[in-house]
């Protein structure tokens, strides 16, 4: 292939956002392409993973992992195919997993790969955009926030929020699997029929259409065990009026919080993890990174075998599409995992 | 002894509270005593334990125990001696600790003594105010708060708030016995400096004079791995900007919120749970009966030679004091476990 041909679009992070991350957050640029050196690879980005931690990467400060710089290219994980190589475990027309960023086309120095979490993917188990969802980070986020941290038994009743989008799927599909009762709660009528028709959960709350509380009180009989949450604010505070005793409470979110532009709002309901003994416990899904295969394997039987089902919001375009794609997810207009498609 | 001379004051919840509990909120009654049926003792309330969690039980609604009924005595932990006895194993003359509530004299009938948790104590082991104190419900909080939620290991920074109060001395000195750096913070520059000279502490941060989040940069330079809060509001969330990753916070109250006539101040910095996997969990101590032996074991020994010590404020007076005496708690001015002793 003649690099030279190529050029690179890329989306770079113009200024920190204050609120939603509108246009002038973004800057365009282009670059040339350049080969790969012993040991690295360059690939062409086939898919972008649109995420809510995103938002947080955009701000300034201490979190997880460091800030996106100011000019840099847009962090953001995705798969590609390998079009020019010098390492012999990633040959040409290979699919991987990795971080590309917002861009058309991404190198891989040879001494990069291991942190970079470059890995092959198998496109037996599922297809590109599939492994961006169940089988990408939204599910390892799931899979391991469930049953790890989450811990449910059989009989129990989970309940997730964000249920239709990228980690609710996985983890109320899951949590079915597991002997659950699962009750979703998401925005708008058809995201809620679909969870409960398609994805099989035993009930999803309309938080944009009614009250979440009594929504809870009536298909959460039996109180909650495990709250899976990816939305902080009120329905946060109200899940933690019906939790059960020794409840344990996942926090892998706060999409409500994340556009605010005055302080998050904390729970003012957490007495009740004293009152019910419960737990409230974070998750950052690089953690399990050395587990991942175990989830992968464990979910890819159960896409293959029809128990679980894997749905993704695609928007089909270049990286310029990606500036106002990813509001898309603040404002809860995604319909499964978000994912903006570059090439085939 | 001739029980019909005996008069039993008591005090009556008259109105729940709003804000801190004024006189209004208490009635004082007079009854007769009558003596035991088979199987049942009647003790003569010797001490009463005085806790922040009694403003809790004040308020109606579901909690990890039933309010206290309009019109009933109110509900308190103490120490009885037995005046008279209808069972074999509770003989006239044992000290006891149990439930008796504010009022001079507790009748037990035999089939309540199980439910009431009545037990004899070995005056070998500590006095009757460190009955209420190390070795009793604030000894059994923080020993099982901080040993089963907070799991320190030797080495780690432990920081606990209300830590010239009951809990929160025990908390502080066991840490220090288990190897840790441990930092207090306390209202007022007596009750800072007593937890450092005298039970030890490595440091004492002063809420009343100074900034907590300056203290806890300097005295906590690696970070804060158990956080044990009695306290709640901003100390909470200034701790939850210094934690460790993997922290284990244990909410154990929140006196800074009892008397609130608003919401409850959430922890708006709860996300620092994300960003660092970290644990938020509650308990009730109540839960570990079966095991309170073990604990009092441990320390009653430490008690023995002197690596431990118990310090009460102990106020002389008759269940008439009470009203007066509660309040102390949440405005500060105990030193040390909060005892309304009433007899010798």
């Amino acid at each position: 292939m003649d690099l030279s041909t190529l050029k690179n679009r890329q989306i770079r992070l113009a200024q920190r956002p204050v609120g939603l991350p509108g246009p002038e957050c973004w800057q365009a640029t282009e670059e040339a392409v350049t080969a790969p050196q012993e040991g690295g690879v360059l690939c062409q980005t086939l898919a972008l993973s649109l995420d809510p931690a995103m938002r947080g990467w955009m701000n300034e400060g201490k979190s997880y992992i460091p800030p996106v710089e100011i000019g840099a290219v847009m962090r953001a994980g995705g798969i590609g195919r390998v079009i020019a190589s010098e390492n012999a475990a990633f040959p040409v027309g290979a699919l991987v997993t990795g971080g590309p960023g917002v861009q058309d086309y991404f190198l891989v120095p040879g001494d990069q790969i291991k942190r970079t979490g470059l890995a092959r993917i198998d496109p037996r188990l599922g297809s590109v955009t599939q492994w961006l969802n169940v089988l990408g980070m939204p599910g390892m986020t799931g899979y391991f926030g469930l049953m790890d941290v989450g811990q449910p038994k059989a009989g129990e009743t989970v309940v997730v929020s964000g249920a239709a989008g990228a980690v609710g799927q996985t983890v109320g599909q899951l949590a079915k699997i597991k002997g659950c009762r699962v009750v979703g709660i998401a925005g708008g009528e058809a995201k809620c029929e679909w969870v409960v028709k398609e994805l099989g959960f035993d009930a999803c709350i309309d938080y944009k259409n009614g009250s979440v509380k009594d929504g809870l009180k009536q298909h959460c009989p039996d109180g909650i065990d495990v709250y899976f949450d990816n939305v902080g604010g009120e329905i946060l505070d109200t899940v933690l009026t019906r939790i059960n005793r020794k409840a344990r409470i996942i926090i892998c979110g706060a999409i409500s919080q994340y556009n605010n532009t005055t302080a998050v709002q904390g729970p003012k309901n957490y007495l009740s993890l004293l009152v019910n003994r419960a737990r409230m416990e974070g998750i950052v899904v690089f953690d399990y990174a050395p587990r991942y295969m175990e989830a992968i394997t464990e979910m890819a039987a159960y896409l293959k075998d029809g128990r679980m089902k894997s749905k993704e919001d695609v928007v089909r375009g270049t990286v310029a599409d990606f500036p106002a794609t990813l509001p898309k997810l603040f404002k809860g207009e995604n319909f499964g995992k978000l994912v903006l498609q570059l090439a085939d």
